[in-house]
């Protein structure tokens, strides 16, 4: 069976109760796993991962959606976090056996219905961005929701699904479909922030470097130690083992060496198993060789 | 549900009819999956791959005991391998949720059940085996099923379960726990055999080398390349980026470098996320962060 994540951004992080009825509406879809949800008061914002395939996935949010709609209000909502809808991001991730087409049609699928549903407007991102203008989340949120129903007016605003104007309570939603992230930080062997700095503006995509690469130098004050704390947003296009390389590069150019690196949270297989291909040069190798793959096929 | 596999070596690769029963009759048993299986007819031989829980395991072994000893006679059986039993060698391998003490266990019970149920003798042998002079397969086939009855008699090599006499038509069997295998080969860019040669002597653990490293250089004739060609025997405790690491030290020592590098057949995902987690300096990272295992955790 295919498998699709979802990890839709609820701007919800402080009433319990409403909490616990967004992840009964999620867990009361059958062929919908819950993987994990996480709520951040500060940022009165909630995080839910979820996995299945198209149909239930679509079922699930549909329900979220719901809801969330009957229990958050945005004209009294605040949060550290920018937003723009009470169901803020939805974005769909091909895990196995779907790809980012498949995808881009459940983001497309689920946000007609949504539209349709909940009379709400929805802007489609990334992968399934209808224009380059709308690919990134930051372009579409600017303003949020305090500014939307300006932003709307304005040309070129105009949602990929629903009505023209902002639902009164629930603003707007961004659904869309994108790779897995990997959340990569690697430690140097100094205390030089500036070099870690260096380093990230070396490697991300925004200032010159690869184009899947997310990266900021920031300070462990507890290890006295420099980190490039970065987000690989494409495992796939830019590879970790690349990644890993140059900073390697960049830190020896200023005769600082690699401590350690880190993986925060969940990584696909396949970004491991590239990296060990590419270190031992094994040519000719298919996932299907992979033991595990294998007894689960 | 934990996950062993075994991989039965029966001495029959001529006679399909025969390999059909044997099939049959490990796939009659419920819980067992029957990954794979090859015969070849020089070696008068079959391979079979199968995976399940240790009480059906258990069971396949039993029905395939009962159909090879039926169908096979090595008084009037010829090969190019050296054979002891009509089921030569059952070696399990923990694969998932079971570990090395479960597959002795494992071994042990089917070699009691084995031993009772045909009058067969059995022979322990790797991490299952009763005594060090056991511990290698080769140890114990020496001398095969023609001087078994010799061997048996000899002081030392009572066997472990059954009679103190071989069958007499099906001999004796050799039953046991290992690690799993990895065919692990590097390309040298060279065409110099003795080059692959001095490095396999330098690797193995059987000339001074690593403890779990089995190697010889041979010639690829067709492309004029030499090849260090390796069985890593328990990738745990000698893992496969320190076996390349090696030859390729011990390559350059020549003035040759590395081509590429080849994994025959099937290898477990942990070989793999090692390699990563090694050559990425990872910390700290623990197997539930593959996207894939908390799926289907």
């Amino acid at each position: 069976m295919p498998i699709i994540e979802s990890i839709p951004n609820v701007s919800e992080g402080r009433r319990p109760e409403v909490i616990a009825e967004l992840v009964r509406a999620i867990e009361a879809v059958p062929g919908v796993r819950l993987l994990d949800h996480s709520s951040d008061a500060s940022h009165n914002r909630s995080v839910f991962t979820l996995v299945g395939d198209a149909a239930p996935l679509k079922a699930a949010t549909l329900a979220l959606f719901e809801a969330a709609l009957a229990h958050i209000d945005l004209r009294s909502h605040s949060g550290e976090h920018p937003r723009l809808g009470a169901v803020d991001v939805v974005p769909f991730v091909p895990i196995e056996g779907a790809t980012m087409a498949d995808c881009v049609a459940l983001a497309n699928d689920v946000a007609a219905s949504v539209a349709e549903q909940f009379t709400l407007p929805v802007y489609l991102y990334e992968e399934a961005a209808s224009d380059p203008a709308r690919r990134n989340l930051e372009d579409i949120r600017r303003g949020e929701f305090e500014g939307l129903a300006a932003k709307m007016a304005s040309p070129g605003w105009a949602p990929d699904y629903g009505p023209a104007q902002p639902h009164v309570s629930a603003g707007a939603s961004v659904i869309g479909a994108r790779m897995p992230l990997i959340a990569y930080n690697i430690n140097l062997n100094t205390d030089r922030l500036d070099v870690a700095r260096k380093i990230a503006a070396a490697i991300r995509h925004s200032s010159g470097g690869l184009r899947y690469v997310k990266a900021m130098g920031v300070m462990l004050e507890d290890r006295n130690i420099a980190q490039v704390s970065m987000n690989l947003t494409n495992f796939q296009k830019t590879p970790m083992f690349r990644v890993f390389e140059m900073v390697k590069r960049e830190a020896a150019r200023y005769g600082v060496g690699i401590l350690e690196s880190e993986i925060v949270g969940l990584v696909p297989s396949a970004a491991l198993l590239a990296t060990a291909e590419y270190y031992l040069q094994v040519e000719g190798f298919n996932a299907g060789q992979v033991l595990e793959n294998k007894l689960r096929a």
